[in-house]
């Protein structure tokens, strides 16, 4: 495949087997890689690398390196590199089950950045020197031009800060793909910053290609390998009831004259919940969709295909392999109407203000004051990370989190007194969705929001309780602007059993009534 | 004065008592009132409303009313209104003592609001029908434009979208004031929205004065009370020793190319510590120094009197009595040195994104994996509000928070196991000053945050048990990312003495090493 993917001759010359670059990278560099939730992550390198580790392991010599991505990525990058313990450090985000039991166990360090912030905190100097880029690309240019893959992510920052760079070309990715992507370079650092001209999702403002000093370019390495694309469940009933509400919720802003008739720009968090809302748009009447989010996954590609969406602007491209095929089939049609920018535009605060984006994104669990838990499980197990989701919500015109009302087969609830860790503070919360109902926290003051959230989002199994702690902190909060019972704020925690044990203590103290637990 | 002043001839026929004017206003009415700490608040109409609520709660009538504006105001607005349990709800930002008691005993609801967020919500309609507002100005042109005053804070919007405008002409504010603001009438709604034309703090993107319909405007009240201006306290060793700790993290920055020669844009909040940093800064070696802010307190101000700083943009000049003297015989040469704007563009995510701003604020406590709480006491009772620092931190070049490591003299540690309320998230905190020293958090894990902050920030007396608290955290949290013991996070809480009884209690049980405590 060199000759047609790989165009210019120099470059070519660099060709060489992925264990022959893997044997390239020093042992404790800081390396950035490409990957953004399971697309245009490099395939062949890291599986390599984490051999070379493992090798240099069992000689007892320590081998790890730090790894920057994009976002998430896939087994062959960080499940490969976490099961040899080869990462010393990792961020901005993760979800790789081997990655997530290392940075639990306190083997592994992780940073949770907003996905925004990644590259300014490069290009400042934050996170010190950046030793080596691993990069995927769909083909090299003849003059030596990156034609960028399924993803942009971080990209043009890694290979404009790396001394070292490995570029993977992947025959996989259509090579339709090229002008597809938007790579903005007229970032700088303050006080020499100039607005960023997006003025719609559609707009373009930079580069189809990913420009890099070929004399960096230590390594080429070839591919064919898919991108991880597993594939959606589908939508379950409480994942259409969500996305039934939203929709509903986006008919009544209409009528109010508070959202246009078009709506605004979506910006979709990753998952199955998400996924369903984009598949509820489908049968809605809402026509001339935009998007502006990090990730297109199937449903958003669907409302493309069907005409519903006129424009999606991301940084990946994630679909399940059916989609993929249907994409790859008719990559060439889809270019105007699908553009892949770095995720510091996709992401960017400026942008996402001026566009007043809908932004929905998912929770683990959120408190009765509408403060939002989206990485932590009781508050020092990390799940993923925070991802764009601060990005969006802060500077949304509209800030959504959905989630089931319960979770662990209706163990846990997901509405809980208080939160065990803060990604999104009641102040940047506006609506929270759960399959039981919508609640508009805008304009609320905590307890309303309490009454609110209580009312219209909790599993009714759980709430009574929630209604109980509430009822409690009325009488007994020090303070009635927010109010806590400290003591108990996490004792509703971990499950029901537990809150059962606190209810009867509480009825045996004579604080609380006991009938008032009947449900 | 009104010859001079109200220099409009139908809007002077619309001169009437301060009395006259409040009863204008309906019963349960939503109102827009100028103000931004202490600068340009009505004076005269919300002390008239407050006699004539009490008038009628004397009736056994109710009358109260929703109050929104820029941030705090003073005892005439805020003070008397609550006094007189006037207000049924009050946004974003207040720190009047009568007030914080009614909103903490549950007696009024407080929505606690970024400072930027404020006129979107309202142009979007999230709030409600604004009805009144009431609006302080310099002065009434010819042509019926307002002058502003003090403080821009939300007037444009309040005077856009209320349907009755009642206005305060205060001649006791500098009619030289003329010219010093910078109004922009370029915001839309999305998808209308365009860049924010700002490259630097000295740019004008707007008008000098304020616009209103005057066909709205139902009565014309004159004033000549002055601002409220408390003296600033002359910084006490603990923020000498902050502000020290800052410079000399500037000076490292600089030399480390992180930062240019002349820093970048500062914002700095509101009080003495603040107040500190800007009067260190007088000694530093630092030149043509530029602030992006909300409030221009006398440090800044003794800052631009020497020339040390070039330009400040804010939307409030709040100075004590000797620099509001300064200020009102030379305010003429302050016109090219300071611009006045509304505080959605002087807290503009975009701008302040774009021109890198060093944000520096207060807060009440920090946790040592970097959460921040600015507004809440044990969880429940409000403070003042999360004002600007948000639109700050989260998008500063460099994001710094600043406090004595212990308050109430010496009995509570600022720095605590886990915040009771998070405001500002381990993912927007980068730098946490006490006097002890200063905590660099970029680029570290959870962790190494917590080592670090402990390490510099702790105040010795309470580092023994904060340690003790991590160490413990370690070896038995549930995850090992953030490690936490939720039963135990709070307990360390409220202050030393308590922690000494949970100290023993964990002696006794033999979970801790008794001479672990040996401080």
């Amino acid at each position: 495949m060199s000759a047609d993917r790989i165009r210019n001759a120099a470059l070519r010359a660099k060709i060489m087997t992925a264990r022959e670059a893997a044997a390239l990278i020093p042992k404790g560099s800081n390396v950035g890689m490409s990957g953004f939730t399971g697309a245009g992550y490099p395939k062949e390198v890291p599986l390599a690398l984490a051999e070379l580790m493992n090798e240099a392991h069992a000689r007892g010599e320590i081998f790890r390196i730090s790894v920057g991505t994009g976002a998430s990525t896939a087994p062959e990058l960080d499940g490969a590199l976490a099961k040899v313990d080869g990462m010393e450090m990792r961020l901005p985000y993760q979800s790789d089950p081997t990655c997530r039991k290392r940075i639990n166990a306190g083997e592994m360090d992780y940073l949770d950045i907003h996905l925004s912030h990644v590259a300014q905190f490069v290009w400042g100097g934050f996170l010190g020197k950046l030793d080596v880029a691993i990069v995927e690309v769909a083909g090299i240019r003849e003059d030596g031009m990156l034609i960028p893959s399924s993803s942009v992510g971080n990209n043009k920052t890694w290979l404009d800060r790396a001394d070292m760079v490995i570029i993977e070309v992947n025959s996989w990715q259509n090579s339709a793909l090229e002008g597809m992507h938007d790579v903005y370079y007229g970032t700088q650092l303050p006080p020499f910053r100039k607005p960023i001209a997006i003025l719609k999702p559609s707009d373009r403002i930079g580069e189809t290609f990913l420009n890099c000093d070929p004399e960096k370019i230590i390594a080429v390495v070839e591919t064919d390998k898919p991108d991880r694309n597993s594939a959606f469940s589908p939508p379950d009933e409480n994942s259409r009831a969500i996305a039934h509400h939203i929709i509903e919720f986006f008919a009544h802003e209409v009528k109010m004259g508070r959202l246009p008739k078009d709506l605004l720009p979506l910006q979709s968090g990753v998952g199955n919940v998400a996924n369903a809302v984009m598949d509820e748009l489908q049968a809605s009447p809402y026509n001339n969709l935009t998007a502006y989010t990090e990730v297109l996954q199937d449903g958003m590609f669907n409302l493309i295909r069907s005409g519903k969406m006129i424009f999606a602007s991301g940084t990946a491209l994630s679909l399940s392999p059916d989609a993929a095929h249907e994409f790859n089939r008719d990559a060439a049609l889809y270019r105007d109407k699908i553009v892949l920018r770095p995720q510091e535009i996709s992401n960017h605060p400026e942008v996402i203000r001026r566009l007043g984006v809908i932004a929905m994104n998912g929770l683990i669990e959120a408190d009765i004051y509408g403060n939002v838990n989206s990485t932590h499980i009781v508050g020092s197990s990390i799940m993923n990370g925070i991802g764009g989701s601060g990005d969006f919500a802060r500077n949304a015109w509209l800030s959504i989190f959905m989630t089931p009302s319960s979770a662990k087969n209706g163990a846990i609830s997901c509405i809980v007194p208080m939160v065990t860790h803060v990604d999104h503070t009641e102040h940047d919360v506006q609506v929270v969705v759960t399959e039981q109902g919508l609640a508009d926290l805008r304009g609320l003051s905590p307890k309303k929001r309490a009454r609110t959230i209580i009312d219209n989002c909790a599993h009714p199994e759980f709430k009574p309780a929630l209604n109980e702690y509430f009822e409690r902190a009325l009488k007994y909060s020090p303070g009635q602007h927010t109010p806590h019972i400290l003591d108990e704020a996490f004792t509703f925690l971990p499950n029901w059993q537990a809150n059962r044990k606190a209810r009867d203590a509480w009825s045996e103290d004579g604080l609380v009534q006991a009938d008032a637990w009947k449900t």
